[in-house]
């Protein structure tokens, strides 16, 4: 007998997030004799506590084909992560409650490191609460900080858009250094891992010489150091471009982002670690700059999206749906890449006892010698997942993106649940 | 006999400058019983002054077609305004020696009002001095602030940047509204008008129904009706975009990014309206905001440029060198809507005596009654310059632009110019 499927999209969204649901739903409408609907949960893991859910039979498959070129996340996401099993078992039986209630048998949760170890959970506790549901994980991060995957979806985009708009910037800028501008400066986002920030070394190549310093998280601020470098780029090139990473930190620890800035009132003001990092320069050479924070700009881009990016969210939707109806439980598909040149990839799996609570960082020789630049290994790494475009349609200028109906599936369980 | 032309690109860059240069260059080529050779000024005038000219006749055709493509100013721009014929006549002078030496009959000036100005008093100084040349402006700002044009190269893609990267952000916050992000500010450029921001409202129309409050330079800044209006989208819809002018002022006309923000060591710090504006939302209700500066990202866009607008910016080009050889001079070439549905354009011309020093703001009937959002007509005006996408070639995941080899012409004066 078909089961039901449950999928929810878990913390901050990406540009490729709906194609990994567009792989999901597409893939188990292919089912019908193993998943007889897809629920959604309204803004991710609330609507299964709540027992909020998105019946997406009432979509169109044009509606879902168009998730594919659809930025952030169709059904709402959230931040919301499920305490401990001890802390708050609650939780976790709620789920299981309302997965009996709708007679659901799958579970993709799609996210980054905490969802995954919340379907971990939900795969080791299904069983020992007598229905057993087949929990996969599908990847999500722009931060590209999941183990064992060779990337992750979400990343490859963030890093394109990230690469372009430093390349466009640095040619902006370049051109006018003579009387203007001469060191412009890029947040970008990343807190724990620099794997964004180093995207922005792509903007220079054998045919663009672009001058460009980037400040990790994982390597301590050493103003001198960075003033000096910063120096000698204008002296070279005339002008340079600087991406720091939203984690770029002082050796004590401190975020940049927080050096103390006080508005009118005296409230500590979050300014952001571009204008620290400019107005710093600014004060040490004197040099003119501009400063730009990208935010959710760069995870939202779905205009600029990775088509490398675009395929293995959708591939790794997909596969999700394929090892659950084959009767895989707690694992998480991975992107496996078999060659670098050219480059090529394939589907794997992680068990998610391995994926859960584990952070990968950017390996030390990824980063130059002298903490400011990626190195050859990095490039090889990185150029194949921004390869290809992926243009969404365009309607009188503007891209033509979905928003679904969303519609509610009738409640059966007459109980609430406080979050 | 055919003479050479000058031609210098002047202020901030945009996405499109280089597709008039390709306008310029490629007609120019097409007319050479004209026109023999195309020098531009490296760093815009500054290389008039100094006798620094570049040779295009050394790039290749396939080089000048891909400034069609490429941001930024191929040749280098400068903000250096020359100063009145009564304060610096010499520079003037000098100029006209420089086009003498170098057997100069076009001036091609692309830029912005001030370029204007400059463009006209040399038309008219070259005939008093005896060695007229036939200056012509080319239309070019992201401000599009120009008289008597419809509109202005440049802005067009910059209106198309922001209304896409203001959607796609608020469809990114739309799905974390319910435990995340409940407010996003983006701040865009444009210090006196208020075109940019409005090119925000766009982001919203019958098919995306997204709150979207613009605060434009035009319109003073009332926190108290900001704050209930930011209240109620977040009531009605869960979340809120603002699109906020670098323009944007208080009553007393200081700019709302200047609000006395200090840093550790109690300097002043110039943080961006963004920031105030997302804190002040904070400050009141509690929500939580996230913010971008979009900064250079916005006029160096190519890969997202509005082909309308780089249609538009290679036609002035062309017809900048066409007027000039039939014999015009002291006009700028200007782009004259002769239907809004179809959108249809051709190109016009108005004497730079008309031009110089007039600058076109919103027209108030533009903006909506309570002063945050934009009227259909601007909607109506707006919409064509958005039309069309023009992306760029791309080679390994990167858009591919052009960096001329800008080789130097001889210098055949022997005497040097101090700026």
């Amino acid at each position: 007998m078909p089961k039901n499927a449950f999928y929810a999209q878990s913390g901050g969204v990406t540009a490729v997030i709906n194609a990994s649901a567009c792989g999901v739903i597409e893939t188990a409408r292919q089912h019908p004799n193993d998943i007889s609907n897809v629920y959604a949960g309204r803004n991710g893991i609330i609507g299964a506590l709540t027992e909020d859910l998105i019946d997406t039979s009432a979509e169109s498959d044009e509606a879902i084909a168009a998730l594919r070129y659809t930025p952030s996340g169709a059904f709402g996401s959230c931040r919301y992560k499920l305490k401990s099993l001890e802390e708050n078992r609650r939780e976790y039986e709620r789920l299981i409650e309302v997965f009996k209630a709708h007679d659901i048998g799958y579970f993709f949760y799609n996210g980054g490191g905490d969802s995954a170890d919340t379907c971990y959970k939900i795969s080791q506790l299904s069983e020992t609460m007598g229905f057993p549901v087949k929990a996969i994980h599908v990847p999500k991060t722009v931060d590209n900080d999941l183990p064992i995957t060779d990337n992750c979806p979400g990343f490859g985009s963030v890093a394109k858009y990230i690469a372009v708009s430093t390349r466009e910037a640095s040619y902006d800028v370049r051109s006018m250094a003579k009387t203007s501008t001469k060191v412009f400066v890029i947040e970008v986002m990343g807190r724990h891992a620099g794997w964004i920030a180093a995207a922005g070394g792509l903007a220079s190549d054998a045919e663009n010489d672009i001058p460009v310093l980037i400040l990790f998280p994982e390597i301590e601020f050493d103003k001198e150091q960075f003033l000096a470098k910063v120096k000698a780029k204008v002296e070279e090139y005339e002008y340079c471009s600087v991406v720091v990473s939203e984690g770029a930190k002082w050796p004590n620890g401190t975020f940049l982002a927080e050096q103390g800035t006080r508005d009118a009132f005296g409230h500590a003001q979050l300014g952001g670690a571009a204008p620290v990092v400019a107005n710093m320069v600014k004060e040490a050479m004197g040099y003119k700059f501009h400063w730009a924070v990208a935010d959710y700009l760069q995870r939202a881009a779905r205009h600029l999206a990775s088509k490398t990016d675009v395929d293995q969210a959708y591939a790794t939707g997909k596969a999700a749906v394929e090892y659950a109806i084959s009767g895989e439980n707690s694992i998480m598909p991975t992107i496996v890449r078999t060659s670098n040149d050219p480059y090529t990839w394939e589907i794997g799996k992680a068990p998610l006892s391995e994926v859960a609570n584990v952070e990968k960082f950017m390996p030390r020789e990824f980063i130059t010698e002298d903490g400011f630049g990626i190195t050859q290994a990095c490039r090889d790494y990185l150029v194949p997942l921004i390869q290809g475009e992926d243009f969404p349609p365009f309607d009188k200028g503007m891209p033509k993106y979905v928003t679904l109906m969303n519609e509610p599936v009738a409640k059966k369980l007459n109980i609430a649940f406080e979050l």
